[in-house]
């Protein structure tokens, strides 16, 4: 590795209803903690990475649970102030067959929205790292969050810490916040190395549009024109999901590179999905390994699908395997059960 | 809505051995509240209807958190007496697989099946009313239940009050009990506007046979034939099922109608079924609703069919979906989470 | 009866660890709903009465859940309005032995608070009503709410229906808002019939020191000036709990009356408390169950303190017993099982 | 031992609300087994006898459970016949402080109510035994039940084994019934070796009145008419429980012999009691056990006392507790934990 | 059936993480009880067989609560003795999707590894027994077992008592200990006149090599061998398994005769697969039974496929369904709810 | 704080009976980790101290929740080694009233009992420590322990590093061994600074009788031998414990100090006791808080006796109160709900 990899973004607390129920059927929330660079930090950590979430978390009960939660994964925690405020939430129903998954979000105000961005000291907390993973989510929480970010980022930059960034573009935040998405994409987009998002996201960011090209020419379009805009952005990617039903679904990984190629992983059946969320962080986390341990693009690539793949086999947010147990199923180790 | 609906049946307590285990194989039992109208009730209450049960309770903490239940769910249980006497139960084991789901009904000698017919004021409970939903199941339960129903039945007929009837036809509780079940669902059939049954119903209650015609041109015989016997009948709609195993399905709905034709909803593929108890209330539910909100009878029976599609997506007896999640089924709008 | 019980403010959803341990020590929190005021309405819901919450809930599946709750205890919720918004939240680690339960509120811009005061249609909500009950948390949330309580209670007055006002007095909510808590609570008083407060409550709202006076004096004096401020007010009453341990306590109940009497109730020894949340709306709706059911005032304080005492006894924010297990303690009608 | 002892009575299902809640407060019941005479026979079994039930039960998922439960703890239970029909139910709510548990029972029609009494073959099922034991409520559930328990104790007199009639006297029970109690008592203590029964127990069945002795004589005097009325009855027993609340009462043993005394066992503080169904089951069980084994009659009290006492440490209607713990505890050995 | 079947083996409690969570995920782990050999005996007992068990296990409570669940089922445990010692465990965690189930056995120097073999009087043990079935994971757990397993196995050959032989190969378990598999397992096959094996482990007890035959020809070729090896032995089978994916596979059971033949069964599709472990045991069971029954050849192995298929519906390892419930599927008599 | 402590000694997998269910009477364990060493380090790093423990555990899932469980609590793990091995488990049935608690031990052979004493490098793994605690279990696990437990003594001897040392005197693991306790113990007390043990502990070392001397003077006694013993001890503590029942005890601290002084802290009454296990550590990880913050030392006792205190109001092994905790009971703040 070439170093550690810092993590900046929200932490959240999950509340979901147990089993298949809708949400309050019956009185009880089963709890986990999750936020989409922290599940990044915690996949990385079990893979064996000296990872670190920066972040802010109240300083109550709340946020010391989901501190420890992270430390619990072997993530390094030290960058994470507890501040008065509250915690954010999502409140999750899993969905089943014809009935699909939904998430009510109750984040607003919380202790890392409206923490100070200058309370940040970027060059002591990207000490030593070789990446900052960080994603579109924050810079739609708050005001404070978006000048965070995009100080994260270009602290790394400067430094020449490698970004990754990840758009997950979330239109109902930014409408909320009246925020202008582009124009900060655009910002962060400029400090990375590698860029999670597909041509919606590069049309979003850019204006452009490719509707009018065959379908399956639009992501390499798209990359092309990222790779145009942005000298520094060597590789972008992204997930294709089908949905069968809510439990069935498939799942392939595609990466273009700066040598005008896609690179597409093996297609993965998902069948008797265990939980969904937190599946692109899987495939983040599994291709920031990938290329850090210096795999050709499409050994990289195949690893981040199948440990996407994985993340829908075990509950919660983050992805709790291992690197052994992703090269299991990218060498088709088999699937009885092991003693 | 033409009104409020009023669903008179028997209230059950069911009691589920948990996940996939046999009955009492770890000691616990989960508990809900169900039974054929109220199903209905329920679904049609979440809705957005104005939707009553009527029926016997016991006079007791059971009892009490039964019409609980109902209320929790937004149904008018001021129909409801309460009475000294025992809650009907049925023990449930859900199967997986190829191991069937059982049922061990523990529901003679309930309240409901020994209360006195006389005691529901049927101009009262009425009041109001647009439908009467009632069900074959109530009169094979006890004489005195059988009066009450037909009771009910015939003086919604004269209020004109539309009657919703759903054959429910179980063998085992008619021979037990050595009632005359052709002659009851004649007699209710009679009030009906609206019946749910398929070829095998109609044969039951007219002594017909219709194997000699093709398995597809069934259905539209019988309900020609039930058509020409109850003038005032003027749709006959019912589900059609296939079985891969227990938990993988199929599930199409059709409704034949005075005009000669039969029509076919879209067919779902029923795949990690959660709970397939009340799948065909929830698509009287939806009927009920399609019919009465002055849906074309396509829509109609394609809404029917999409709500019990969900409703093997919701855990419990009752479908707790809304309309807009029905609609959404209806309308293809994604299965992704929805945030 | 003399008419149906309105009761106005907040509700929260409750979140507690299970058992006896600490938040989030493991990874469940077990729901329930309460606020002050709805939890005198459930208790007098399951007393008989005819209750009523007025309250603003979020229009999602939280606050829909809530409501539910609500209807389930036969409340009516009718004057309850959905409107878009969180739902007010508090954690709670239930404490034992010589560790104090902890409460961590989350209810800053919640529906109810942000709520327009305008929204709250007094003449229509009150009709038929003999009884308005409020408390001094609401006006505590949010200048709009206490811009509700203040109009409801006015209001009530102007229309004749009693009203009952328990001061609940949070130092910290109002200091968290700046607001004028005796002001506030002087013109609550002014409307009130029936108030629950001790010596301090009225120290703070009038000014006055009752330190100078012998301990068993206090509350007389305070009764009194409090009945010389206020013409309107019959009856100011509170309860007297001795902590010998977080499980260990004892509780009596005591009223002072224009007669310059203070009534005391028998003293209950509360040994093994199951949950102690709550225990002051259960003395209040007892009370104002004893009061309005003409009971002389003994009587009427020793019911209330047995509503309360029981209370310790059932889990959850609200009085679930009936009126014949409160007298069945009055009438130490024996503790052994009931067959 | 002087040979197995063969326990005939019914069995039941006791479906528990969970912790301290109200029934059905959650969707949820902890289930366990029970009937007097089955707890008798589960910890004698416990304490290394050969025990056996004698019963009928449903031939279904639930009886194959209640038989499972009985082996599982060593019972033999060749003696239940499983023949069609339902199984006896009880509710329970526990109880706490000053809120008394309640039970609902659910027991009429059972398969045990209904089986015919000659489907006992009581010379077979004697065979080898050195006591039986019955108990009043038996007779109390059927006049089937009333025959069998009658041929049961009159064959186990005539073949010579030792009769122990636990009088159990159930007011409802018999009142429901139209069942001669004192008639029914008075048949079976003829037949008895030890019967366990107090004052009122004596004064119903012999109509004698002791209310004019003292308090601490009337056990004697009971005694004593109860020797003089049977002469094959060798030992009275009761106990004497004392309630401070649900979870806070003191028990004591004692037994009248025909040597004109009461002996009393120590009295054991019971606080924090877990579970106090099966109480006098334990002490049942416990006195037999002692008498058999040949204790003196102080060591046989007090033997019966701790295994009463240590019941209420254990959840279920059965003492699961050995000889050794029981041991324990009347040699005062120490009440840390034991590694 | 020819009399009672005697099951020789190590019994095992298992640790499991709820439902798909990895192991120790949350802080809890549900228990059941198994070893290949118990499954055995808790399926015939099932059937309707007088089972037995022998075995080892520690004199606490973990036994004690081993033996109780193998009574529950109507096993004789009169074969089992309880030692000095500890239990053997495992814990599991349940696979999903392409996430394989993971066994971290923890049963080294178990009570019954311990034991000393001459403690098992085999004259006693096997008196009535028409069986005795016994595997190859209980000579690869220590000298002692190998010992006693062959000394049952050449008694029971030598009383005229048929052996049923597993093979159930475990190279871990062999190389930890340092045994000799082939030359055990031959001795052991010497004495079967049923062997559970495939080509496999044919090959690896008589050094044979079946690769240079088609996939098609190895087992018929193996068994041909193994005839021809073993005079005594009748039958070889065993299932042939394809993985799709951890939940979804398909089973096919097979047996080879004397008469030159391999006989299949019906193909099952396990989709959905509840618990995987035991499948192979729950096969034995149905296949002793069928032939022990007089079924055809053709008869008996699709019993045992359907058997081993309603397994992987069953909870825990042992497969608790019963000789009905295996002919419903054997004879497709439908999967709709059993009412 | 005088710098980081380091604790060293064996991690166990605690496995509890849910409630107060004697173990496994219903089939479910709940886990958490402990041991009497990690105990002390969890609640000093709840305290606020740079708490670390040096141990060994299993390279499995289970050494892995283990270490990452300590991680959650903010302890130091980078002095855990991996290694093969099985993990340390004890099985725990909690007691109540009369009943006492049990523990089942299965912690032979496991990971830290077959560790090689020489693979702890001291020097590094006692770098910046202010402290090094230790107990009396680890040299009674094995004799690699016994030298491994020596070395770290010695080591932190020789570097300055103050030794607290906890005598935790099992006879049952001692006589197992065949180990010298007496001898251990005096090598380590030579090297200590503060001691846990009574005058028991103290004559078991030195072969002293203080049964001569009255009650209250043998503590003092014994300290004074002990001072005399060994010069470098400066303080000798321990707790005094009566026991009412299991639930009902109380807890007084006392420490000698080498002028000649035993101090005494309040005594607590422990009333509805949950958790007694690991009370001793909590009251070590007072004291040595205490101590080190430079507390009198009656200060530092009346700390340490109500951290102890506090850990019987909390869940699991570990007391996982702050010192603001700690300080609200020795201040006498008030046991009413903290909001």
């Amino acid at each position: 590795m070439s170093g550690r990899i810092v993590c900046f973004g929200e932490l959240l607390m999950r509340l979901t209803a147990p089993g298949r129920e809708l949400l309050l059927q019956s009185p009880r929330l089963d709890i986990t903690f999750g936020g989409a660079e922290a599940n990044v930090a915690v996949s990385l950590a079990r893979f064996g990475w000296d990872a670190a979430v920066v972040s802010t978390l109240p300083d109550n009960a709340i946020g010391q649970a989901c501190r420890g939660e992270l430390r619990r994964h072997g993530v390094d925690t030290r960058g994470i102030q507890m501040q008065h405020g509250r915690m954010g939430l999502y409140f999750l129903t899993v969905g089943a067959m014809q009935r699909p998954s939904e998430i009510i979000y109750d984040r607003a105000g919380s202790a890392f929205a409206v923490a100070d961005a200058g309370g940040y000291d970027w060059s002591r907390l990207l000490e030593g790292a070789g990446w900052l993973h960080i994603g579109g989510i924050t810079p739609a929480v708050s005001a404070n969050a978006e000048t965070a970010v995009i100080a994260a980022a270009q602290a790394a930059k400067a430094a020449g810490v490698k970004v990754s960034f990840d758009c997950n573009y979330r239109a109902k935040l930014w409408s909320d916040r009246g925020g202008d998405a582009p124009a900060v994409f655009a910002r962060l987009a400029a400090c990375a190395d590698l860029m999670f998002g597909n041509e919606r996201d590069i049309a979003l960011i850019l204006g452009a549009d490719f509707h009018t090209l065959a379908l399956s020419e639009r992501f390499l379009a798209a990359a092309e024109l990222a790779f145009r805009t942005w000298p520094g952005l060597q590789r972008l990617a992204s997930t294709i999901r089908t949905h069968f039903d809510v439990d069935h679904q498939e799942l392939t990984g595609r990466i273009a590179t700066r040598d005008h190629r896609v690179h597409y992983s093996r297609t993965y059946k998902l069948n008797g999905i265990v939980d969904r969320i937190g599946g692109g962080d899987a495939f983040a986390a599994g291709l920031i390994h990938g290329i850090d341990h210096g795999m050709a693009t499409d050994a990289a690539i195949n690893f981040a699908a199948a440990a996407a793949a994985l993340k829908h086999a075990v509950p919660g947010d983050a992805n709790l395997v291992s690197t052994a147990d992703v090269m299991s199923l990218v060498n088709e180790e088999g699937l009885d059960v092991k003693r």
